[in-house]
């Protein structure tokens, strides 16, 4: 593919002319609610699942569980100081003021996700499966509780 | 884990109530946005690489492609009919009244996101993963000139 062309596919895509180190606070605030809202959409049928509200799907689960393993944590960059605001963000400012605490919140759901995915890796059962389910739940909520504001602010 | 603990951790996250089947317009729309501001935030490095704008990783190249394999395509759902407005959106009406047409372009993109991904794990030397990326690129210009706006509408 020559050069140019990739330049015209970079430009389509509004790349072009940015690194992505130089992302504005506005961008980075989005792509951290694009990845929450992937990660919810694929654990939303899973608690439904652990809550016995829908049927258990093994297929699901799976495939489910391995969207949330890729994505979950990639947006944990982009709370680098200097993103506290820019757009409407439920982001609590404590964030930033106690960064330690709000990633090791942040790095449990990482390894709460983890172990759904080793469970399934060997062939945990239905029980099993839901009671990881239920583990990674809690620290959703855990970080939630703690760190998202139930309103957006500016 | 207790039920009643289940079922707050789904309130906590916005979902309880509802069944996923039920989505509104609204949020199929920001979820087929957030899906492909992932698929970009992944690919928008390794473009540049291609580009010879940035030095080649293949280790990032390794990460961002199973990103991108992974959730590309996880939104096309989102498109079903009665979510052609709702919120603000780029999506062209003419995805809605030529489907298939969009289907088969968007599905070139998993297509050549799936070889870029054989390539890797073929052991594909630069030139190769490169030219692989190329194809990407290409495919995803090809689906934005016919279907993505330039402005979004409501």
């Amino acid at each position: 593919m020559k050069l140019r062309t990739l330049a015209i596919a970079a430009v389509a895509m509004g790349l072009a002319g940015s690194t992505l180190a130089q992302m504005k606070p506005e961008d980075e605030i989005r792509y951290r609610q694009s990845v929450m809202n992937v990660v919810g959409r694929a654990f939303g049928p899973m608690i439904q699942m652990a809550q016995d509200k829908r049927p258990y799907s093994r297929d699901i689960v799976e495939k489910n569980t391995r969207v949330m393993e890729t994505v979950i944590g990639l947006h944990w960059d982009s709370f680098a100081p200097g993103t506290e605001k820019g757009a409407p963000t439920k982001a609590d400012m404590k964030i930033w003021s106690e960064m330690d605490k709000f990633k090791a919140a942040a790095d449990k759901s990482v390894k709460a996700v983890g172990t759904l995915s080793e469970t399934l890796k060997g062939g945990g059962d239905e029980k099993a499966v839901k009671s990881a389910l239920g583990e990674v739940g809690k620290t959703c909520k855990g970080c939630h509780d703690d760190y998202r504001l139930k309103e957006a602010r500016n």
